[in-house]
């Protein structure tokens, strides 16, 4: 099958590598000349502009977006809307609020265009692991193009099944590792709470390792002060314990690399859809004590002192005549 | 291997089963008459009483005690402790506090008796798929019964291995699936802690399925409302994307059962180990937000209102003259 | 001086009684007679429609809009902009979303109008102890109408001065209870802040009393289990205490008429301002652990049971056979 | 009356100042001869030791210990019970666990003597405002020391009384500003709550005027960034708001004096009340969302980065290629 991609950054780029080498033909595009000249040596049709690539790409068109979210995604999916003809489809592939494509959706069907939201997940790994695939759209959109999503998915690989499932995993794409979550929006809807469980997940994680550091303190009593082999107890629970986890296997990996994780700072960024499960939760009335408490964990990591430290010092001193103690 | 088991319950039985299928012998003994027979029947040498339990092993004999953590466990082991004799072993794999450790093994020490603190995980799937164990104690018995270790943990089966880990395979009995995490009491805490990120990571997946489900909500706009297939989603996350994991095949399990999950209350229980893994980190003085969150949501399970909400809808009456709208 | 005031609820209606009591002449308009004719009876100037409101008022006029926000203030605002003229004023002192205060002041602008929004503190006391007002807009046009927030404002009164002011009360207004906060939408963004801040000092104080009263529970140790004295405890600390407060004040109160708060079921709801400050903190990459738990206890309390529960019942049940055991 | 006090600092200088301003006869012991001698140059009667201070006091003697809490009280109140006879009364007015003073007060009783355990709440303002006295121990003990208390509390002062109080204030010591609260450790269990509630009132309005200050962050978007006075907005709300307090009072006066609060770098220190009230609560399975929150933030203050955030940040690395951008 014939799919333009535009964005040809680590995600980009190894989508398309994915496709080609199960015979796709990818017609390519980046602002940076310089990866796609990379790409048409590994066999990509490359495009000198927008207008190159939706005239190399037959019609109906397919064309996944995959960029940053935010301005640069907005502006380039109107570029190619003015481009494209009806029943095209425009795929944005990125981490792209489902507000957004609720209304990108809707603008672009007055135009005659389809459009598909797809949350991504794979990260460095999805080339040769596959990308689990979040999809919002229409079904029969959705129907068109799957040959592409049956590509870049894992496929049912060698994990065991659900044992309550039942019937063909033909018939469900889902156990293929590819899934059409719903109308415009459910796509990224899906992959955020994804990302908020992630979050989550990677918290309880670290808080555990954590506490498990700490135990060696000095202000723990001695007789149960222990220095604990953390980088073998991640290995460890990998085998038949219940937070085994593709997460712990990347714990293991680290510690077993450098058990002190002194390589790391430990100034974490977040990627927006944190931000956005926690203000679905709240616009949904649902308490996400932990997805939201994963959250502020890295809003402080950035901070040398929050004001609000700051107060809580002010207020002691004021009341108790309390002097602070530097560390 | 010789080993005496004490407590066939779930857990005990099966530990029993797993050794034996391996041809380890194992002298067993349990209140409850009948589940002695029945493992006789398996196999096992069967002990009336904990005299016939100690009478039957030749010592060095090492004695595993598998019950619930509390007085019961408390008391037997008391009760072996006048049975047995210098050199002998008593190991509790149940989930002991490990402050109750370490001031036993003292006091196990003074008569001359080794112990060993074994945290199991592996619940219902453990003897298929073997237990994942975190010992505490001294390093030369732990040797002495690496045997029953070996028989009892996962081994390395068809894990894929951590890319940084070098060497054998042999050298590090992590990669087995168990481990000597420290001196009296690392096995429980390393336990404890297992548990506690346990408590955290189900609690961030149970939150994003919940703020997934609530989607559906009348409250949410029209345009932005989506029934989303959670099984399916379950399902699919279970190839290629970050949150993969056991406790997500089991909710890929339970939601193919029943998407409602109208099959369960929502009444939670907590066994203890969550507990003692905030009052761990309050006494090292380290932030768990994520892990004391998911505990406090298991109490606030178990209650139809706290005071604390009559005290806010007391409050509310008071400064706005607001009456509560019920349910 | 003379205002309209459209909506007279319980706020409305008491400002209007609080400004004529000082001699200011009030316009007012509800959609329910009734209360009009009530008002009318103690001095105010009906008007039976908004024509006849902005008829009745000398230009520039002032018009202060008190009903709940959302569709209803909006349409409000919108009929009274086709009929005031250039240099009037709109007033919100509900509880809107700053949002919408931006908004809407750029709007009105455009058409000659004013726009202040005012956050308006002070329940159904402020009629006796006055109002604490929290003005965003122009400075001339809060100049202009300082008259009646100078009459609406509990004033300087017996409170004791903050020891690190200086000057005259006369020169800052936060002394005598009201305070120009800033542009457009720094009222309501300060009175959002307000609320927030409320939310998480009643919880706080919900939380302390629940830990006391669950100190009899039965599974506390005999020998520390205590049955406080909880109405006399709240009415202690009213002297002399760090927690000394309104909020306190009032905790004594509910709790001297029923110290067991069974006249209360605990469902709370909230009323927007939680939602919207923690919604700002994430904007901000503030983190707000303390006003979010505050909310999501609200949340909690207006459900039998979450989904997220039924969950953590369904991983426990599939991972360790464990039965839910009902309350 | 008489009364014996050991321990002279901030706490025990004044709390003797107040008594011998009502004509309380003091005996006063503290390691430090200069205190004393400086409270015996203002009419206190000096004590060189332990046992001087014993002698030069009529049977049955009561000696207040104003020591920070452990070992130095421990030892303290050991040596004081070596040295009293039956009937006298020893009263740790520190912040003992009650835990402590359970234990205690067993082993005081086997030897006749009586203890009272009273939380002090009134910081460096307690000499002039009153001291509010949380007290458990045996009720005649209490009755019998009224006249103590009575002095040290605040009374009734010009505090207005709840509405739902009735009766003569004279019948409830409560409004006076102390209260015999329950048997020994019921004061300073109630006291650890005090500081619990404290640290939670702290937090959210700390969390809130940081909010406020991060409202002109440059990447708030700039129609709606403000510079909110936040000294003017802490006065502001000291008249007829919902969170009038003594917190606020003070908050004011900080900002009042720096608005920037750059004179605290935000390093906070937690006393012991604010962890034990988090043990408690765990023990009781009370949620205490907000008060764990509260004492956690104080935790994170205290670390330039924790092990946990570093391996967030190696996890993000392992998964995604994600590279720390520092602050």
């Amino acid at each position: 099958m014939q799919l333009g991609m535009v964005g040809l950054g680590r995600m980009g780029g190894n989508l398309v590598r994915r496709l080609m080498r199960a015979g796709h033909e990818c017609v390519v595009f980046d602002a940076d000349a310089g990866v796609v000249d990379k790409l048409a040596g590994e066999g990509a049709v490359p495009a000198a502009d927008l207008d190159a690539l939706v005239a190399r790409l037959q019609a109906p068109r397919a064309v996944w977006v995959m960029l940053p979210h935010g301005r640069i995604t907005e502006e380039t999916i109107d570029a190619l809307a003015q481009r494209l003809s009806p029943g095209d489809v425009v795929i944005d592939g990125g981490n792209t609020h489902f507000h957004d494509d609720v209304r990108r959706a809707a603008a672009l069907r007055e135009q005659g265009l389809e459009y598909l939201d797809i949350g991504t997940s794979g990260g460095v790994w999805g080339l040769e692991r596959g990308y689990c695939l979040m999809i919002g759209g229409e079904a029969a959109v959705v129907q068109r193009l799957a040959p592409i999503f049956e590509t870049l998915a894992p496929g049912v690989g060698d994990i065991e099944r659900t044992p309550a499932r039942t019937g063909s995993v033909e018939t469900r794409s889902a156990e293929r590792g590819w899934l059409h979550c719903g109308p415009a929006g459910a796509g990224h809807f899906v992959k955020m709470i994804h990302n908020g469980i992630e979050y989550g997940m990677m918290q309880a994680m670290a808080e555990g390792f954590d506490i498990m550091r700490s135990a060696s303190k000095p202000q723990v009593p001695a007789e149960r002060r222990y220095e604990l082999p953390l980088a073998d107890i991640a290995e460890l629970w990998r085998r038949g314990s219940v937070v085994s986890s593709w997460l712990l296997d990347l714990a293991a990996d680290a510690l077993a690399e450098n058990e002190s994780l002194s390589n790391f700072s430990g100034v974490v960024q977040d990627s927006g859809e944190g931000r956005w499960t926690v203000e679905t939760a709240i616009e949904e009335a649902v308490p996400a004590e932990v997805l939201t408490a994963a959250l502020y964990t890295r809003f402080r990591s950035r901070q040398d002192h929050t004001y609000a430290e700051k107060m809580l010092s002010a207020l002691r001193f004021k009341f108790g005549g309390h002097v602070e103690i530097k560390k």
